[in-house]
């Protein structure tokens, strides 16, 4: 390949921007997530650490000042970095060497609280894997707080759907075909529940910093803190306290928990959302034409048919779900690879693969804020579609009601006759199926033992909800911090929830 | 393919036992987990329901126990309801059918309380999701709380060999190499520590029942309990009070966190256990020979070579661990399929999945305990690979320690006066290399700044820990329940969890 | 657990026999892929070396028919074979214990040809992984051959439906959304090559005897052939022809191009038929109604609603596709594992991934040859969903058609012209945008540019199907084995295959 | 999250230059498949479009130039088209309005031959999966050209490792435990094979354009050539010809086979290679030592530890390795997700996971090639670890070799005393097992039945290598583009392919 051929292609100095994923080719996902996101990540805890040893008297006063000034992830050649770093395999060690550069120029300048010697407080007893596994959590931690924001806001929208629509009748559906009657209500209620499970979820996962050294045996800032009042233990817990991250009761460089909790966390959300865009998918199909998604200028176009509006939001969300399994698979991966005391490889397939669940679920979660919050919901065509069912969709409760009221007839049970007048409603054309329905229903039972207003009530769809309002109730009680303005009737003390989510989270408290 | 054909093959007759996976091929794995189990739980669950009916006054008295006379597994003809499955796409509908046709032949005979309409009490109001759903709860609550016990006396195992080996010195490695001094007992705290997370992990789980009927709106339990004091909810909480299960505060069909979360907590538990069996692995490589395996008769024997011990143990642990990150991604793929009220293939491929990730961990706690109770250690054959490692594995510690003590010279620092002895210490051969690294660092330092005692302590990889014994402790006291006889020296209450793990678990009482 | 509890639930004893699998639960299935079937195809490797070695003079005359008679499955206790494995971490070693007593018994009790010495026959110079990797070829091989034979058929159906529908008229649909129109045989010939091409992918994967010996140096096998004619790769293409195998360049006990080739041709296979069942899993919604699945007796019921009919071999078929890319990459993750000589893990981990593909995807041809065969198809219904579409549909073409005969109207061009028409017509109810829309363009045109003829054949969605009917001959005449009785149009010499499984230049000098 | 929160870390404005995938942090791996090139190659469709329809004068003389000068990829802003393909959820739509208006201005100044209404050569009758399929094809052609480079480079020099150490004795290892003696010359031709293989099915790879229009029927296509002598499919094979990519035999908007064989065969690659770089992790342990990666500058450094080399090559290679299963897997889930006629998320999963594949195995095949060229050798340790392994290490062959020469004693078969001369020997010290075995064989065998020289023989590990020498030339023989100067013994003819890549028989019949 000369270079001339290669000219015709990229060019290294350019970064990827997300062409090849529209779901989170966004201002925000970049900023939170991306390379200098990361750069800043790495250096805020290089930062961070300086601090603590100057305040714990193991670096020379003035140096976090100075060590501060340098940390602006501005100063540093992202490429040249990610170049450099093939040479050791992680990112932290060519970016460590200039940031002593940049330390120490300032430092000789005088700058800040300069020429004190603040190289001294500069990665000192720290490994590169205690620096990049906290970047990833600070890292981490921003990205869920944002990403907390835009679920919340989606919740409260389909909270508010549920609500209105508690009354809004449709057909439920099951292995694709009609089942019973249902409301837009509860289906919505059902959405809400997916996601507001796993934002709990992912709401009490825990940012530990990393500290361990070289081998994780703090043995390095066990010599660094000798003859001091301060320990390696009181050192990781300042940092943790200085970045705002959990501490962590032990080094974790090869127990990877944290990471898989994580990862199953932001799955979990992903594919809650990915159930939303699914459905939606469906139902705004020209033949459902139940639901439709938010116009927006420019959204849904297609370059040769002018006619045709595509579900870009939920097709964008429902691509982020369909790649959040592969990327789980792989965090799980590494945790029986991480060999030694710290890996020959499994930790470097750890990173990208981490990153890009953020990234997809962030995205996603903006795409979907948009898509409940400007949801068309048309109940004239849940009506219609439920009609299409015909009056044999409340032969479940039709059944349960008449039975009874059978005698034996000609040696056939009233189960039998039920079945009988089932099967020849299906004989009629569809259009009939209401009149023969009723008229076999009438032949079937003793005279006068069945009203007209009890069979009316029975034929009627909207008579078999169940418990639909009641269950939508109940599901928005069950997590009331993702849906302030809507208690429901229920008594939420007496819910649980399927997975244990009800944590008061006593370490919460850390989390930024 | 010719009958004939097929006749020097297998008969359909004959199940799978297991021949293809070895890690799980055990009768307590086929009993907790195998067909006839999944029989049994089903069977268990229509059986509960009909005693919850029969309480409530919502099926005739002694039909209970009509249907649990039926409902006994043996009874069953379990590969001709797996073919009757593919008619419905699930095997419920198909036993239900051959239920129906036990209860009324014991009903008509008059076994138990029978003659009393026991058919009544068959299922009344359930849809195939609630008993399937239900039912695997029941299995995996079963095969989970075995697992837990072979888990606990494997880190049990662990913690005793942290404390036994302490001090027992090794070398630590990274990415392959040798990095720093290390202690068995802290590799034995840190395989405790990642058993230990993930296990209590797994017992924070929940088990719920499901119950919403066909469309999850609870229409047919609502139209049975119309004028009784029960509701479906009521119900549903007796149901999960007789199987030993959580209540849901919803119907779950399209929510599928609990099967996510399980999976998750399944796979740390193998990712933990596989991260034990790569390490054992290496480690008793007849090159290292740090560890053995234990031995019995028949294991590990090769047909050819007499002389060969295979680490079989750690072989199927590890085999176990690396099939689990595929099953997770399996149960996460799922969630965002789920479409509709009950979706058209997303739950059938979940059954699986979930079933073998249950059988590998089964499988492979119980050859991990067995690993852990009878491991070999040879502290020897630690310390003759650590001497491999040669006097500059210390060099991190000596250079803080010689730092200070060295003047500038010849215009050059003191790092890099100590640069320049690493770098003359490492051309020396191997064998030289600690007399050569002494003398030069004497040479290097003002006369009389360091003692022959100070140098010698220094240059004692012993003396070159760190915190490894508090970590241990630490680590130890912070999962009293995974190591009841190790108290540590740490105070657990100033610890945390990474993961949000030490929930109080309010409804665990109703685990099992 | 007691045991008692244990007994509750299910017994070692009971093999699984597809409960939780019902896409695959077929007797056909069992016969060629369970178990029982592993247990054969290792038998008949065994014997079949013994044939080898007795026709090379390197056993007594006579021990082959020794051998083969006992190396009958039925003989063998498959349950204890597979616990006994876990001894030395796979089946081949208790299963040639077994092997030895049984052909001792018969070669002492004269069985046949006996007492010849027929033990020496059994196993001379093989190590379990040739015996085991073979095994898994033969039985993939016969499984595969089972596959393809469904597959054709299918491939034969929907050829037929192609040609039978190169007419009927319906709508396509991207993104959801209705495009273009669209022909129902164009749809079944996409489908056609999605299969096609994905079986002959499968067809023509090879499947290679192993034979390298315990350290794949063919070490045993040198001596055991020393002054005699054979050599150890004479013995191996022997045992490859006596199998009906592929012979093999060289061992490839760490190199599995072979394995992981044949599951990526399966996941193909499966990933065309889940294709099939998606698109029919919508177009057989009520909502749609364009396609039904052949009904037959007990299948697609559902217990408590008899007026459903689930679409049950598309669910089975799509639950099977959507397992199918995990265990392609259990089957990937493998290779990179295959350390040393013979891997310490990974080896284990390609048995089950492999059996399972063989198994979906032979239950899933099943289930796909049985609806492609009776596919019910409804032209009304498409037509109905073409027209939902509008008039609208078609202004691509109109477009392309009308724009040539705009001339500049009030400083604004044809173009413009044009999508205002369309606006306006969007803008109408639609049961009025067909007669809008022709108005607008009449009054858009100079008068007399375009007769009602033309702008008839314009607004007929029957004028703009392309080279639909085209498409379809060159797609059936592409692969002529996989519809032999649909020779097409097209000239099949001139086409290429997307994939180079006819490819004539091993080196690629005709790419690009 | 307020912007100052934000300002701290990243920008939008920065793309992603590869921090967190070192692998694949490169110039040529940036300029191949970098966000950068991608757009180019979307240009470059665009653009070779425009010069087929001038050919064909379907657009107007000169546009052709015109398109090419303004489909230059410095024109565009990426991260704005990022942005903006959210809209439409692809690249493509947004690009595409650029670069009709870059066309419109550079013909309305007349650049090239302008100003001749060039902007009907745009795009005319594509629709955006056409144009994104194609570039993705042109993009993956290039980069495997190049991968195809260094990995004939890498075998090459695996080859002349295969040849240079024929003889260089080692020991085998299976299931970790040393086996057999082996050579290094063998076990560089096994690391050959699995290289060339996967490489010649990459190699014979097909990289075919897509056309097919909005709906896959070439609807506007066939409007647009009405008339002329050209059809769709002509300009389907004149934009391949012009590309330099294969013809289709029909458009392939949803049977991705294309994209899931070239994933397989990347991912079958990566699996070689990555089996090599876990060989290499652990040969180059400290307590194996025999093989070191190529030292360069910088390179395998550890800030903290100066006398660590890591052997950074293989981390990268590993972590690449362990990357693909789960990409293919994307792949492949996809496929049978690509409902309708163009599909609603499936296909944009299939980008970044394809891409990502690209770019790591072209990342992982540049460090495998500077990690064969250069690696470090060590025959002297090979020879030591062998030794580790003792003289039982040669019972195999000791045993078939003595046993006809024993005779009944005692009672005791020959088969039975050579056990017990085996059990007595590994009951000696490891230092005495060589000189007790050799003394219980003498015991054993009948005074002059073994001659000295013959036992010396048989206890010599250079004498039990069996075909090793012959089996590397096979290995080299089959592959002899990719080992060009490496002849070897054996004739290729005779050679077949595990895999089918030059299978002379498309249907198959030559199997079994």
């Amino acid at each position: 390949m000369t270079d001339a051929a290669l000219g015709n292609f990229g060019s290294a100095a350019d970064g990827d921007v997300g062409l090849l994923s529209p779901v989170s080719a966004s201002p925000l996902v970049a900023a939170l997530t991306g390379d200098r996101a990361v750069l800043a990540a790495i250096l805020a805890v290089e930062s961070g650490w300086a601090a603590v040893l100057e305040k714990a008297g193991l670096a020379p006063a003035g140096s976090a000042a100075v060590v501060a000034s340098a940390a602006q992830a501005g100063r540093y050649d992202a490429a040249g970095i990610a170049l450099r770093a093939q040479g050791g395999g992680n990112p932290v060690i060519p970016l460590l060497a200039d940031l002593r550069k940049q330390v120490s120029a300032l430092d000789a300048a005088g700058i800040g609280a300069g020429g004190v010697g603040a190289l001294r407080a500069v990665h000192t007893s720290l490994t590169s894997q205690d620096v990049l596994d906290t970047a990833l959590m600070l890292l981490a931690r921003n990205t869920v707080e944002a990403l907390l924001g835009d679920l919340k806001t989606t919740t409260a929208a389909l909270a508010t759907l549920a609500e209105k629509h508690a009354d809004t009748l449709g057909v439920g559906r099951s292995l694709t075909q009609h089942s019973l009657p249902f409301t837009f209500g509860l289906r919505a209620a059902q959405w809400f529940q997916g996601l507001a499970a796993a934002g709990r979820q992912l709401e009490n996962n825990q940012f530990p910093v990393q500290f361990g050294g070289a081998a994780g045996t703090l043995a390095a800032g066990t010599v660094l803190t000798a003859g001091t009042s301060a320990t390696p233990f009181t050192l990781a817990g300042s940092l943790a306290k200085q970045l705002g991250l959990a501490p962590a009761p032990a080094p974790w460089h090869t127990n990877r928990l944290t990471i898989t909790s994580l990862g199953n966390a932001l799955a979990a959300v992903l594919g809650a959302a990915g159930k939303i865009a699914t459905d939606v998918l469906f139902l705004s199909r020209p033949e459902v034409a139940e639901l439709a998604e938010p116009r927006a200028a420019g959204r849904g176009v297609s370059s040769a048919m002018p006619q045709k509006q595509n579900p870009v939001l939920s097709v964008l969300v429902r691509s982020a779900a369909l790649q959040a399994p592969q990327l789980v698979a792989q965090l799980h991966l590494a945790t029986a690879n991480f060999n030694d005391e710290r890996p020959d490889a499994a930790w470097h397939t750890e990173w990208p693969a981490l990153r890009e669940l953020l990234r997809l679920a962030l995205g996603a979660a903006g795409h979907l804020r948009e898509l409940a919050e400007g949801l068309q919901v048309f109940p004239d065509a849940m009506r219609r579609n439920l009609d299409l069912a015909g009056p044999l969709l409340l032969s479940e409760g039709v059944g349960a009601a008449v039975a009874p009221l059978l005698v034996e007839k000609d040696g056939r049970t009233g189960k039998e006759q039920l079945q009988d007048v089932v099967d020849r409603t299906l004989a009629a054309p569809a259009a009939e199926q209401g009149a023969t329905y009723r008229r076999l229903l009438r032949e079937a039972v003793p005279v006068g033992s069945l009203t007209d207003l009890r069979l009316d009530e029975l034929l009627d769809p909207a008579s078999y909800l169940g418990q639909s309002a009641e269950i939508s109730s109940r599901i928005l009680a069950a997590y009331p911090d993702f849906a302030p303005a809507h208690p429901g009737s229920a008594d939420p003390v007496s819910l649980t929830d399927p997975v244990s989510s009800t944590n008061p989270d006593p370490n919460g408290a850390n989390r930024g």
